[in-house]
């Protein structure tokens, strides 16, 4: 399991405030997806009735450029949110369960029913 | 609703891939939220039997000067993602449930299961 993911996923069992590392690992694995064209990346992979697309085809779900694309299935690739599977020349990409549903903990407060009433 | 929010939320009863617009409404909630004193910040409301907090209480929970929480809260408050109430002298601070819902369901990614298989 990549390190940030380990952080994410080792805070979420805790009831406690967050403490300051495991903060820091929750926000890197956020800012890495508060890009708009990251989250439509993660978004067409989530429609594509495969699971997983090539490069060539999201650039047309994003319409950016290749170059550009790649960057962005990088870094989402290096925070443990996608996983990449080389086939021939090219690469495909599909989004990691770990790793969103590590996202999704992370954020999963419990919401006080007695607050403002 | 904060229009923020309200973009989201129209966003996530729609199964094809975020647009443009959509896509920046997500990224700017998830970049409110991706700093960690801000986690730590909405984790201390999460966690606070009272289900809110003055910023007094919570300059004690991330060890920040009282400015500093101060605009923290102001940035989670602008997105719609703390509720503020103004008691006396003091803001109290509670998590927003729909703010909080928003974010979540925005991330909310279908994950195919024929992926990687």
């Amino acid at each position: 399991m990549h390190a940030v993911l380990q952080a994410v996923c080792e805070q979420t069992g805790i009831s406690s405030p967050m403490n300051r590392e495991e903060a820091e690992a929750v926000a890197r694995l956020l800012k890495a997806v508060a890009d708009p064209a990251r989250l439509q990346l993660l978004s067409a992979l989530s429609a594509s009735p495969k699971g997983m697309a090539c490069v060539c085809e999201l650039t047309e779900a994003v319409g950016l450029s290749q170059p550009t694309v790649s960057h962005h299935l990088k870094v989402l690739t290096a925070v443990g949110l996608l996983r990449r599977e080389q086939r021939g020349s090219w690469a495909w990409y599909g989004i990691a369960e770990e790793g969103v549903e590590a996202l999704r903990q992370a954020l999963n407060y419990p919401l006080p029913r007695a607050a403002f009433v």
